[in-house]
């Protein structure tokens, strides 16, 4: 047998072009696929769902939905985060851990406030350290306004100026002057640290401010803690701030609520609450009820609350922490606003600063701040 | 061996008491399932969704939310609806099991009406054949209001009385007049028969009423059609209403958005596009553009659009519809509030109209409409 022997790179053009066509072969199968699997599966699970329970949903490949935007679809096909499933086996573990998240996250916050001539300022409020952060030039009808950003992840992570990120955007889209809370976190200073802290920050707050100019704002445990914050101003007596933003609030620390499962494997940021999630509710909560309203705030009284808009996306593990919010307070009469976010996992806004779906989100909090804060 | 006879009827007792042991060992071994199926879970689809692309979900069993009302939660829990995978073979089939729901629906309607005293009057606006449904008592604020209610059904299912549940229900808890449109549908009048006729009805009415004294409201395709009905009242020239309420709206006839993938499976009422939905959108459109703004109306602009208020559940296959059109009209400014019921699966409020769920929705769009309709 004759051996062929041929110069490779001169069919550098037909391997471009076999590429592009499987890659076109690739699309359409995919159809194709999904179109062959369709009666298969309902053969199967009619069948199983033909009766009176639990729902039986099949092994399932989940396409990016086109319906986001280009920047939103990077992060909606993004691997699970690297954190999802963490189990620190030590109050060690988990100090350095969040300690090597927050060397990215200060020079994620320093990089906005140059990006973005935003000023900070150390501080210290009712005893506990803050930063004011503060954008080049703040409209007129924000100078008497102030907001209290509490910061998420988890009530572990984002501890000092690694916690700043999202109220330097804030201060940036919504032209304010914003103060991020730096509350005390477990293992160190486990519940009620954090929400003792953020009220002492309010209770500063009030000596130089009408509540009816404060604003409170947060993502994940920020959002349950500012939720929480609420319950516990009420609970002392105080007035209840202007407005508040929960996004993506942390609203049940116990794995109850529907998206809890229906989001479970999908949410590629939080993924389960068997993973991370877990861990740290019971890290936090240092044995206290996970379902007590100042760790669950869901399971708190909405009545009295402040104007409050929420945030969540479709793939949200916090879905229902979410909605369930809003019902509660609409069921108190509460003015209460719900933006879904097509395609987005749990608080995944935060993850691309630029987002259109992120700067939407700060912008709809501007305009719901500038009905209900007073001027 | 000897012959063990024994009579079962006394072991009655013992029975009842193994099944009632075998159910709560099952709780509890449902919870160490869950537990123990992690791990492997994690094992699995953690390195799967460890690089960038499609998610991937393993099969599940989702429980029923106890987060939900207990009349919610026996919706939750039903069976898949045997109309979703539904594959009529011709007209003749379509129009028999239409025919074969519409008796029900028809029985349904008269209860309705006789249980909460409300009035049904057959009339003609703009040559289309309404319903018109009256409450005993319509409260000073709502008396120079009427409501057109287009109802759901996928265009498909509702034809004649079959379709004025919705109307009725809205008539007793917001005490208004509405208007039930008796809208042309396929196989006999596929589009645009239904936006006509919905549009005759609304010039019709616009000669005894002002625009800002009327509602518009609709379930699933009668959500779409309330959208697709402002594009083309738009594009008439003809002043828009007051506000509308599409409740989870059929806004994109593709399978396009994020839901109809997410909740595939999940929601109990529509199940999957590629079951009876996706037909029944090809019977519609009778050969037009499925995108279509007429269609699909997501794919219109929305600007100029009247005040709108939305609703969806969390396994909503149409979360994705509803949410989309929420965030294309506040793109615009448009003031547009979202509501999301947990564990609600598509237009579940509609099997259940004494459900906490469906009063809730059907009085949070009568808050809405007495901000935003004059009186």
């Amino acid at each position: 047998m004759k051996h062929v022997s041929f110069n490779r790179p001169k069919f550098g053009h037909l391997t471009k072009m076999a590429v592009a066509a499987s890659a076109l072969m690739l699309q359409s199968s995919l159809a194709i696929a999904q179109e062959a699997q369709f009666a298969p599966l309902a053969e199967q699970f009619g069948p199983l769902n033909a009766q009176t329970g639990d729902r039986h949903t099949p092994q399932r490949v989940l396409p990016i939905p086109q319906t986001a935007s280009e920047a939103a679809q990077a992060l909606i096909a993004a691997p699970y985060s690297p954190y999802w499933n963490l189990a620190p086996t030590s109050d060690e573990e988990w100090i350095a851990t969040v300690a090597a998240s927050s060397e990215y996250g200060v020079q994620e916050a320093t990089a906005l406030r140059e990006a973005h001539g935003i000023t900070i300022e150390d501080a210290t409020l009712g005893g506990v350290p803050v930063f004011i952060l503060r954008p080049e030039t703040v409209p007129e009808a924000h100078q008497n306004q102030v907001l209290i950003n509490l910061h998420g992840g988890g009530y572990v992570f984002g501890p000092g100026r690694s916690g700043t990120s999202e109220a330097t955007v804030m201060a940036d889209i919504g032209g304010y002057e914003v103060i991020a809370v730096d509350y005390r976190m477990p293992p160190e200073a486990p519940f009620p640290a954090a929400v003792e802290d953020a009220l002492a920050v309010y209770r500063d707050v009030l000596e130089t401010h009408d509540p009816a100019n404060v604003g409170i704002f947060g993502t994940s445990a920020g959002g349950g803690l500012t939720l929480s914050l609420v319950h516990k101003i009420k609970s002392e007596g105080l007035p209840v701030p202007g407005a508040i933003a929960p996004i993506s609030p942390w609203s049940d620390l116990t794995e109850t609520g529907d998206s809890y499962r229906t989001n479970e494997w999908i949410d590629n940021v939080l993924v389960s609450y068997d993973g991370y999630l877990g861990r740290a509710a019971a890290l936090y909560a240092d044995g206290h009820d996970l379902s007590d309203p100042l760790l669950s705030p869901i399971n708190g009284d909405f009545d009295g609350f402040p104007p409050t808009t929420l945030t969540a996306g479709t793939r949200d593990l916090f879905l229902s922490n979410t909605a369930r919010v809003h019902r509660g307070l609409r069921q108190e009469g509460i003015a209460a606003e719900l933006h879904i976010f097509e395609g987005l996992s749990h608080a995944q806004h935060i993850f691309d600063w630029s987002m259109p779906e992120t700067r939407e989100l700060y912008r709809e909090i501007t305009a719901f701040f500038d009905v209900h804060l007073s001027d």
